[in-house]
């Protein structure tokens, strides 16, 4: 294109940077919350969102390149496909369900939350958070420490 | 600009979209990340992440109007100011350590997760998910149904 690249680099050394290449986008996460709703169908999608039919394609690809998404063609003449959330994609929720419980928290009207989350067997409010099995107890942020994981490169690549 | 908004528009009915308004954006999530890892300074800042400082600039100055970062000046003549997060942009972990998480999990190489999240107190592996308090147990994305809140309104607006 001859213009400066203003998208972050992937980051070998970064989890973080590594998921934004797949899942750092509106769109994306808008369309992997339709997912998680239910709809399946480009057209579905595509009202839904109201997004450029383009766009929407664009995304679906590089979803399913990724893995996240697989594609089963359910009509012929002409073809239509639709889209489920593959176990990878499955797997992406607490990414979703986090940016809601931040929403919610930060950004609802005096009214409150738009939509509740519960768990099913008894009704009790999602919160999503840190709690550690092996001292039985919820903790916050500040209780968490990183150390370099075996994947650390040997040398910092920056 | 007359082209075309390309962008998803805000949604009073989703703190999903909501919240994308706000941290919705690639290099808004690695400046967080650096924020959370200490990073203050725009000069740290932009040599960590190898930003454009038009970008840099840009990004910080949004998420200071959102209240996500205080922005202090440290020295004068020239200017030079830092950043930190504020009680609502340390809340934003949960949507970092899931984006983490899931990278771990689906894109490291063979060799592991290049970071580790540990629990201060035990050194054990911080695992982000879904834990109820009333039952006691940790549940799945799968036993999660959502259904409308207070701030939920009376028409859908699509």
């Amino acid at each position: 294109m001859g213009l400066p690249r203003t998208d972050p680099p992937a980051d070998a050394s970064c989890s973080i940077a590594r998921a934004l290449e797949i899942v750092g986008d509106r769109w994306t996460i808008l369309i992997l919350r339709d997912a998680f709703r239910g709809l399946r169908r480009f057209d579905e999608l595509q009202r839904d969102l109201e997004i450029p039919r383009a766009v929407l394609s664009d995304r679906l690809r590089k979803l399913v390149e990724a893995g996240v998404l697989s594609r089963r063609r359910y009509q012929e003449r002409p073809d239509r496909y639709e889209y489920r959330l593959t176990s990878m994609g499955r797997q992406l929720s607490p990414i979703l369900v986090a940016l809601m419980q931040w929403g919610d928290r930060w950004l609802s009207g005096p009214r409150g939350a738009p939509t509740l989350l519960v768990h099913d067997r008894c009704g009790t409010e999602v919160d999503l958070g840190f709690h550690c099995g092996t001292c039985d107890e919820d903790f916050s942020p500040t209780d968490i420490t990183s150390r370099p994981g075996p994947g650390r490169l040997g040398k910092e690549p920056r």
